[in-house]
């Protein structure tokens, strides 16, 4: 199942979760929720409360975003559409694809997960908004 | 770098992590330290303190275990030789090849993530003890 945001391209995955009286587990593939194979994978803890990171698109890669403790409000733009999106769940991915500038901001004890279709490569970072806003409406 | 176990199969991989005042990242990638492309992958959560879970091994399937919070124990066996892992870390993956029995005990609070080599596929687990051993010594 998926949930739209006002970003066309930024979609909310919801991921099965089995809950046993012997402990709860979440997943997600290739295929059925995640749109890419991920060869990267990271997590992101420890972050001051109210801090935003990332303020940066990527030229080629897709992202998994998942909260897996805490709240992660994540704010989206293509250029045309903004969005915001609150992460507080580990069962929701959102997915956020190449050229599209996406920021984070870290509630109080928040982990995030995110899985990325390439491995790292800093060539790939469009970390200037104002070539990032060229380069999306050139297309 | 990898961390040797007892289990000649089984490995310790550390991870890299970045420190800084706005947040702490660790990553991991395919080639560099995942001997594999994960295309699923799971959390377990929720589990009360003490519990095992786990208690088979895998026909195709290697698997990363990473511990995200808390603490959980891992034995491993290959039917010749045992150990038990402690992971407390996110900066270390344990990497479970085919072909090896694992369980996995979990602290209080914790959360364990765990990268698969393939999309789930019942038929692929071994579950009897039994089975697993002739198994093993056939090969």
């Amino acid at each position: 199942m998926n949930e739209e945001t006002a970003v066309a391209a930024v979609k909310v995955t919801h991921l099965p979760l089995i809950r046993e009286p012997r402990g709860s587990l979440i997943f997600g593939e290739y295929g059925a929720h995640l749109p890419f194979i991920p060869l990267r994978y990271f997590i992101v803890f420890d972050v001051p409360a109210g801090e935003t990171r990332g303020n940066h698109a990527h030229r080629r890669v897709t992202q998994a975003l998942i909260c897996l403790r805490g709240r992660v409000a994540v704010a989206v733009d293509d250029g045309q559409h903004r969005d915001e999106i609150i992460l507080d769940d580990p069962a929701r991915a959102l997915i956020i694809p190449p050229r599209v500038w996406a920021a984070q901001t870290f509630g109080s004890g928040a982990m995030l997960l995110v899985l990325c279709s390439e491995v790292y490569d800093a060539d790939e970072y469009i970390r200037d908004y104002d070539e990032f806003s060229r380069i999306v409406s050139a297309t």
